[in-house]
């Protein structure tokens, strides 16, 4: 298949409308690869993209190539790349940086204004049969860790720069608010840090079996508010707000400690009403995260140790053909948590 | 004087009430001092107890002496005390936390919740002849420091506080927001920790007469808004706020560079809408202050080098029996700044 | 025993000396709390002391008594302290911070100048049945933690201190030089904080043994040095040296990372020759500790939370009277890890 | 000139030779600028070169062009740069890192291991009319800095970046030990960072003279120790290390406050023996800087607004063809600071 003169990616069209096409066949730039894509988890941006056409400020004006959790195979390399990676099992983490404005030059490469990240517009994703990637930010994956593993790197990254953030460090009391995929591995990600006591609250009965299956505390906000679902326990150091709620925000930010650090992971609306005066007395930090920056290694550090635990994140495997079915999966079933979809296979 | 058995203090006794009453002389406890107060700068919250009564959850139930900027002289010392101290001339630190919880042993005494401070209901404040305060929080004051710059430490090392929440450093450019006392003190500490450029947004005349005395960058925002006034200058990377405006706190949010930090310094509505999607996009910081810790010193230090131009600041002068004209001065006169009460002369 | 007159203490009365001797039953401050001791670890400064009657610049001048590793029951309380934690079940913080200097206000209370530390000379330590101690520095022990385990919380501490100071973190990369106790309980801390690599050198083929079974990479350099015992492994991150050793040292600066952080933990001599060009060149970050600060509720929610790995380096119990034979275990057994003595049972 | 098809550089041809040489005119890669080379200061490592072919693991093999502290005016630019920066004033950032390796992309570029840095062999470096760079480092001038001042800004960029590892900020006590251009520059930085007391160390009067008139206190050590020159002052927090000697290190070292940071700037021999157990005692940090990374907007605003102080650090002027001559400037007379050529006037 690597020597097709095209190769077939899944397309959105439109609003609810995805396709399978034909492409060229990629041709990597002297510093990039190519990796043939094995597995590329859904992520909920990618679901709002084929739902509305738009996020925020980002708009799909023409046609855009979705996906940017993905692993596979690096089947080619570039003149200035090592040939040596020919073969080798990667991540791709989606964001290339300029590399050379202020914000790179001091390490916060996320922040990079001229960032072409995958699936964001006008920039094609990965869910297609080969991507052309800079060689840099194409991660080798450990023995051990298998294709859709090696695609949860990126959300796994996420949940790593929220801690990073978040001042997540060896006995911290966390919570995390929203059970989804972001905010179990966040979640997941604080106890890898050495988090003292791990919660996660949601209103979803599954999600919330999932979280204590995982063996964090199971806060159920759908009978009472946050305040009493935590009960007596110590306040909280740290909030990762993973809902995107602006309920779950507040009450997150009121339940923190003197010194407390919030940090909004999860998307909602652009402006929100917030305890300022709460953030004030007990001189709460609060910030929030926009993808992250020099995660991929320790993500796949994480990943390569698991105990299997976060395969059952993994709720649906689908073919490029059946991508607008991964992309509703978690609209359809309140018991879906991650779809994936294997387009090189 | 200092031999009296009673001394004089201006007591708020009610909602716009202030009368000067006789009290017994304080008898130091082993680990405090004798002040004889001499000069204490009137705080906007000053103002506010007398006006409204109360400042949030923070009611003043009896009676309550005012007064929480002081300076003055030590005439007598508590039995575990250097007895060289008497005749010092110090500046009074007006929280004296309690030393032995979580927030105390981590460095963090101003988030002490059994904090003793000075004109908070239901703890007297320094408007008194003589005041008997914990000797660790009561500061040497440097030869050339006179009393009234001594009594400026105070709202001084709200805006060091918030220049070190705000990571105010070599270079930083920093956006102020509310030219009052506090919001020139903030400036006046970031030029001092070499912010490269410092900018004071406010909408009245003399005030910004003053900032641009002073010689910051004023910025008029009673005709144009924030954007405008700032026209084509560098994104500020730091924003002290100091009005306590939601206006000017989502303004200069959104004004704020990538990886900005914006500190909340003046007191506002308890809620307020913030953009957290933009919060989140360019990774802001947003924190607040709660008095300060560990900053008189400095403070000391800032007041020892100064070439005169806080003088400026201080707009009135006033005796004890004058405390509800130095309490209203601002609201009669848009050129007032601070007043000083000068209780012991 | 706990209403009698008097209390048994083991006392270090010259070189080489120890007795047990009658003291009076302490009476505790109103801030104090009195712990029946029942489980006191030997540190190698208590050795020390035994053999050598001095640490550096501190001298036992008369009599001292040693420990400084303990856990017990609180039996009575001062006036100031809650009357319900009698019985509360208890680790010993062992140093008591004066609580007004300028390093105690800035949170860094270890460095306190005037500092009260069990068993440094003129303080007595707690090989005693019963000790009087600030009951902020006292603190309750989770069930399912037991006497020896809360007693281990001390040099856990010092392990989770030097991973403070050496800023590990998830993913990190750890070098442990000497496997004694405090270097297992170094690496026991790093690994609990995140690292995603943590190797122990050592010459002793039984601590290897120990590094081995807890789970640790055994590097073996009393064949080899040790950047040949590393091998290909990627360069450490970060170094804890628990070892004292100069050759240590120096080999475990060579072999960081750049940016590197090292930590002196170990004690040795005074002064010793390191590559001040490859810390310049490299930007390697070199401090040492000096006991702890605020690592107490860490400490003891590591140890709720171990798997009775710890258990295995408690290598021998003594009852007060045998104190000298359980000072001198570890030069007697190249096996003996921990000695425990127990003066309350 | 700048149409010319050779450009004459001043090039070390052996130990204590250096010609003026013609040399191809450059050619700019899509990414880069060409400079004519306006003032060039010559630093101590130019004087090592020339005086013995090598520093440390760096050996001049072949030829080399000396300067890396360089000024100058851009006269072309490559196909990827905007030529509306021809014309430019700019100041020279040395060293142009890879940009793609952990440490860049970690915002350490300076850590670079494919670092290419003017005047390290095997690169030439600013001694030329003529020279090409990467255009991200090089930097605009702001109007009323001279070319002198612009080349000034890469010491000073190493007495900034001294300062960050240092920590200096609002209120530091800094002591700096050697009053060469980079202890001057370093102190200068210190002081622009708000520090409350900044002193120079040295031996030499002529430097202590220089080190008065700038206002910073100047610390005899020729005649007495540095504890005894520093008399009754409060301990310093930070020491900036710029004389490379081991016995100033050792008694800055010692000078030392608790918790107190040292950075190793100047360079000296490759190991040294220093105080470990003081530094664990106090738990002093201890590091070096190597170069610097994100230095040059500081150091450019900072020399905007100098007073014109830093002028009097500027004692000769020389062309190309006396290179030598600036080169041995400070061996020859005690009076020298920073000789400046001109390469392109």
């Amino acid at each position: 298949m690597t020597g097709a003169e095209t190769v077939r990616a899944a397309v959105l069209t439109g609003v609810g409308s995805v396709e399978v096409q034909e492409r060229p066949r990629p041709v990597p730039r002297p510093d990039e690869v190519l990796v043939e894509v094995l597995s590329v988890g859904v992520c909920g941006s990618d679901t709002h993209y084929y739902e509305h056409g738009r996020i925020g400020s980002f708009v799909v004006e023409d046609q855009l190539v979705l996906g940017h959790e993905a692993s596979g195979r690096i089947v080619q390399v570039g003149a200035d790349v090592d040939p040596a990676r020919v073969g080798e099992r990667v991540s791709i983490e989606p964001g290339v940086p300029c590399r050379t404005c202020e914000q790179c030059l001091a390490g916060r490469y996320n922040l990079c204004p001229r960032m072409v990240f995958h699936a964001t517009p006008p920039v094609d994703g990965s869910l297609v049969e080969i991507v052309s990637h800079h060689h840099a930010f194409v991660h080798p994956v450990p023995d051990g860790v298998d294709d859709d593993a090696a695609a949860l790197a990126e959300p796994l990254s996420v949940g790593i720069w929220a801690c990073r953030k978040g001042g997540v460090r060896l006995g911290s009391r966390v919570l995390v608010t929203g059970a989804g995929p972001v905010g179990i591995l966040s979640a997941y990600a604080a106890r890898a840090a050495g988090a003292a006591w791990v919660a996660v609250a949601d209103v979803n009965p599954h999600r919330l079996a999932v979280v204590e299956r995982m063996g964090f505390v199971a806060l159920d906000v759908s009978a009472a508010p946050l305040d009493e679902a935590l009960g007596g326990a110590r306040e909280p150091e740290v909030l990762l707000e993973c809902s995107g709620h602006e309920g779950s925000t507040v009450a997150g930010l009121h339940a923190l400690a003197r010194a407390g650090r919030a940090v909004l992971v999860g998307m909602g609306s652009d402006e929100m009403p917030l305890p300022v005066a709460a953030l004030q007395e007990r001189e709460l930090v609060l910030t929030g995260v926009f993808r992250y920056a020099n995660t991929w290694p320790t993500a796949l550090g994480l990943l390569a140790h698991d105990d299997g635990s976060l395969a059952a994140l993994v709720t649906g495997h689908f073919d490029l053909e059946h991508t607008a079915d991964a992309l509703t999966a978690a609209g359809r079933d309140p018991r879906a948590m991650k779809s994936m979809i294997h387009p090189g296979r």
